[in-house]
């Protein structure tokens, strides 16, 4: 098959190894000159250029630019290609991004693989980073079952675990175990830092081990991904975080009012339900 | 120097061990026959009895008790000490430990290695456990110099990293990084798995990767400890949560009001703000 790349950062580019082993011939397109030259150089693509019209006889298309930018890349490559050809996306959200492009091409599916590391750009690029990964693949009532068929295929050639869904539920479901604990997580340093005693704090930081390291880490991580988790995803994250807070007031009001066996029922509730949610091991 | 240990757990076991091989003599006390059989059997004390008078020659005695019995341990076991001996508690809260235990006894001084594992009872109890973890040693008006510097010193022959403060300042930082984090990580638990559309809940859980791993793991821990933490630190608690869920009611208002340069602003410095609280690696 012949399949398109535009983005060879850490998604795009490690779609491009995985790919380009399974058979394919990969069609790589960056916006900087240098970013191409690297990706042949690395064996993530067979051709790479910066003009979009390089694509136009590609089967499939993926699109791993950052969010904002897969509407108009894919405005952009429209023209250039034949009526058949499959176009999907990377991005990490799905319901705003699948309204804007399905209306874009007929063949348009919206895909979230659901890898990654903390690093970014084309260095960052690595074989196999989707293995054991979930792939979802979002399906409406404009999404064609050619489409789906065939981005499920190349999923699974990946070494993904395909769900598909509606764009809606996808990101319900990232709000909860993605979104949220960002927040939570980042709501737990900076109330840490926030006003208090200089003795608390410096102690606090002296005494802090692998409890807060843990709860802290996502929100300790890189700032533009949270705010663009947000800004896309804004419908769903206040609706978790306002149940979040919900279940918080509850634990805080038990504690105020003393009744320990509400808080212990909640507690041991909280040790049972969390093993469902980490059998799956994988990067992300 | 003679130490006598009450309790023969994780921590005053793991003390025994240290102790011991640092050349000290050791008493052990448990209220089960078979956990005093087994410490002597794994050479965690040179003695052991279920009978507290046996500490009566000792010079310091080290209560392991669960929190809520080291002052009802301490009543019983005073008549049967020499004036000059040491008691020290290992408990990891401090101000309602100290305020009860400093009348029942002169040289009373508090104590918390914090250092720890998942597992407990006799079986658990390890070498180098105290290993680069902080030892917060309480001084109130009442804490003799004596006590203070013979624990100190033990501390350190232990290879821990020493802290002295006043209770309240200790419960101050433990309820910042240790039981706030208990509290927000069990709430996301339970925010995750309270009402919603079951296939959100099922895809949840087949998504959820490396960051709710973490934010929820010290959520999903012992029940007991959680409300032992809330029981007997309270006060800075409920200080720490109202102030954790200020902070979160902001983030909660800049995604509602989509003031993303200001989300954006929180994020920077709680990537920035983490790196203090986490350069000390401990187990704990």
């Amino acid at each position: 098959m012949k399949i398109g790349i535009i983005g060879l950062g850490l998604i795009g580019g490690s779609l491009g190894l995985d790919l380009r082993n399974c058979g394919h011939i990969i069609y790589g397109v960056s916006r900087q000159e240098k970013t191409c030259q690297r990706a042949l150089e690395r064996g993530i693509v067979d051709y790479a250029s910066i003009n979009i019209d390089s694509l136009a006889t590609v089967d499939i298309v993926f699109v791993c630019t950052p969010i904002g930018l897969i509407s108009p890349t894919i405005q952009k490559l429209t023209p250039h290609l034949k009526s058949e050809t499959i176009i999907t996306d990377v991005g990490s959200v799905k319901s705003s991004v699948v309204n804007e492009c399905e209306v874009l091409w007929t063949n348009f599916v919206g895909g979230h693989p659901m890898a990654g590391t903390a690093e970014q750009g084309v260095e960052a690029a690595q074989k196999n980073l989707f293995k054991n990964a979930p792939y979802v693949i979002t399906v409406t009532e404009k999404t064609t079952k050619n489409s789906i068929k065939i981005l499920e295929e190349l999923a699974q050639s990946l070494g993904c675990v395909v769900h598909t869904c509606s764009p809606e539920i996808h990101d319900q479901a990232v709000a909860w175990i993605s979104h949220l604990p960002v927040m939570i997580s980042a709501s737990l340093i900076a109330a840490c830092v926030g006003e208090k005693e200089k003795t608390v704090l410096e102690l606090a930081q002296q005494l802090a081990s692998s409890g807060f390291r843990d709860t802290s880490r996502v929100g300790g991580g890189n700032p533009e991904l949270g705010v663009m988790m947000a800004q896309y995803n804004k419908t769903a994250l206040l609706q978790a975080l306002d149940s979040y807070r919900h279940q918080l007031d509850q634990i805080r009001e038990y504690i105020y009012e003393e009744r320990w066996d509400s808080l212990e029922e909640i507690l041991i509730k909280t040790q049972k339900k969390r093993s469902p949610f980490i059998k799956t091991q994988h990067n992300s």
